[in-house]
């Protein structure tokens, strides 16, 4: 039934239409794409080695290539004379190879030669003409990369769900895993509705106003990660809502911002019901509440209020979790927070999660949370002045200024 | 003196580097973007806003504007009636007027009619057919969102060094700054040098190996939201080396790993030199010691270690925060910390700021950083293996199992 000009019967807790929306979505395709583009992407595969890294034992030191047992007891004020036989070329198959008594000049990353055993570092040497003195002992194995030792043709590298950072994109190089299979990411189609909603920039009438949702929510959609499809403005009518909403399910996801709440013009979650399912209606947040969830031919939909705090709101804590696990990402992925002392009370509802916005300092070394002081949901400079987010539970009654409280960061 | 052979006379402590590099780079130009297209960037300008927003007095709720007077004393057991004489169009000017005893159906965003002060939500009334019994109060402004008073025209939105984020993206549109200067992203030209060193996918010779520096680098570049320009291997040859560098100086910054030791073939620093001048060469940092920071014709050079650890990690602690500030960005931007028990000794030495990469779990709700065993600094898993990194400062000798340690999260 409707809550339109009715209010809402009663709101979903934050925590179980987080769980409603997580256990309703899943990881998108897999893709292949060139190694050198999946940074913050997560692999639909296992992914082993083609090869052994490094290829072949070489120094890793600037040098000499030596046999350890030559070294045996060398120091400064008696050094071990080597005879010096040559040098290894880097980038190719050494021509020497080390006997007992001599050494091989050799650089970092060339390979050593046949017959030595280790490396001494230039630093703990004397070039003496055709010599050398070592003045330091070298065990068997020192100074040497053994063939294979980062990873050997054949062993597992990464497994599927490894995200990929720089060093990954290294190692994908370094064992020839030139494509490799990722989860897609989610294409997100964003509409505003609203009869009053203008394109920035357009000269405004009485009574209009210029749409900033659909912007917020796109950067907040490629801030995840995941791609923002604008689709515009749709007045509050609901055949050119159903058309919008029709045109908009080629994409992975759609948001539609505003016509979320029980007015007569909310028209939303109404439409996804009859085009589809809805999940649930009515979320027990604020800002965000008039927050719903469904389906409509598989793709899932969030009805998203239309005041610019809320809307992001519903984003951060409802929308942006799908977003991510859709990526093959944890929920929390990229979550960061810190501890700090609120300067101020954080007033609360029972039964309710209540987020303030506050802003951060650092006073005597200790990091306070000074409450954003907000007249509405619909003042979005609340957001901007903002540096973090402090939720109250939905079991607690607020915070009192001197606690200490859990920050999010934005 | 060029220390190739010799090794280095003296190590510079990491945060003189640290303060030489940031003390020697400076934000880029700006340039003038869509809205839509700053996330991330930083403002070059102060900004504006054009207009009032809201743009006049609106309803915040569903319900009906009233003069609040005619509530006043109002519950559920003594509603007030009051006639209802028609609805708010949404989007437009409205056309009715309120008068003392009588209510205008109005939705969430609708302008306030003349005559109203306030709006009772749908929540607090029963419709009468043409009238509506209010159940509940309302003080004068209550309900409604004043013109401006999230800004007003003229007022300072966003003062030059903010960052933009979704927030942000939103406020841009809301005050029609459709425009605006943000600082330029750096553009780095990545170099790797080595003779041995072959493109990702190459059939390698014996002696070859696959540069993984190259794409490593370029994803940290781009992880730090700035262009990686990669122009491949370069021979360890001082005129190609030359040739290389010259025509890498278009970007904004220059990277060349590899080739930054002490050994006959490690060209970069000397070469950096004679093109333009080394401000230092060699950090008291383990890995990444063998790293070098000059200018060119005013482009800032890095001679990065060859190692792929090495790499990353004076990136991370001495490229990384010049990126950052040509940006704009404070120096520790996006950093992430935890604090963490480590499961295991992590040693260092006396005046070398010695990094380990630990793994992360949680055991008893605490978190546990274990050390990840490490063979040298060419093992490239050992940091695909790590989920932070601990910093054992110059003045520590190390830290022991069972500390509370801070880990910065990679």
């Amino acid at each position: 039934m409707s809550v339109r000009m009715r209010g809402f019967a009663e709101y979903m807790k934050l925590d179980k239409a987080q769980r409603i929306v997580l256990s309703n979505v899943r990881t998108l395709g897999a893709e292949a794409l060139p190694f050198q583009d999946v940074l913050g992407r997560v692999l639909a595969e296992n992914v082993r080695s083609a090869v052994d890294a490094p290829p072949f034992d070489r120094s890793s030191v600037d040098g000499y290539a030596v046999k350890a047992a030559d070294t045996f007891g060398a120091s400064g004020s008696s050094p071990k004379k080597l005879r010096l036989i040559g040098a290894v070329a880097i980038g190719t198959k050494p021509k020497v190879s080390i006997k007992k008594g001599t050494a091989v000049k050799i650089m970092t990353g060339a390979p050593l030669p046949k017959g030595a055993d280790a490396s001494v570092m230039v630093e703990n040497t004397r070039a003496r003409g055709k010599f050398i003195e070592v003045l330091s002992p070298v065990t068997p194995g020192k100074n040497v990369g053994k063939r294979g030792e980062d990873i050997v043709a054949g062993e597992l590298v990464f497994k599927k769900g490894k995200v990929i950072r720089p060093q990954e994109v290294g190692m994908l190089a370094l064992t020839q895993n030139l494509r490799v299979n990722v989860f897609r990411r989610p294409r997100v189609a964003i509409l505003a509705t609203g009869s009053e909603l203008r394109k920035p920039g357009s000269k405004l009438k009485f009574g209009e106003i210029t749409d900033s949702n659909s912007y917020a929510l796109s950067a907040a959609v490629t801030s995840q990660g995941c791609v923002a499809d604008v689709l515009g403005t749709v007045p509050d009518d609901k055949k050119k809502l159903r058309q919008a909403i029709s045109s908009a399910l080629g994409d992975d996801m759609v948001f539609v911002s505003g016509g979320a709440s029980v007015g007569e013009l909310d028209l939303v979650p109404d439409t996804i019901s009859d085009m589809g399912k809805v999940l649930f209606h009515g979320v027990a947040l604020r800002p965000g509440g008039p927050t719903a969830f469904g389906f409509i031919r598989r793709k899932p939909v969030f009805s998203l209020p239309g005041f610019p705090v809320a809307v992001l709101m519903a984003f951060h804590f409802l929308a942006r979790p799908a977003l991510l696990a859709m990526q093959g990402l944890p929920a929390d992925y990229g979550r960061r927070c810190v501890r700090a002392k609120l300067s101020g009370d954080v007033s609360s509802t029972l039964g309710r999660a209540d987020v303030a916005r506050v802003k951060l300092s650092v006073e005597n070394g200790k990091l306070l949370a000074e409450p954003v002081m907000v007249l509405g949901s619909g003042i979005l400079s609340s957001m901007t002045r903002a540096d973090g987010l402090v939720v109250v539970p939905e079991d607690v009654e607020g915070f009192s200024k001197g606690q200490d409280v859990e920050v999010e960061l934005l």
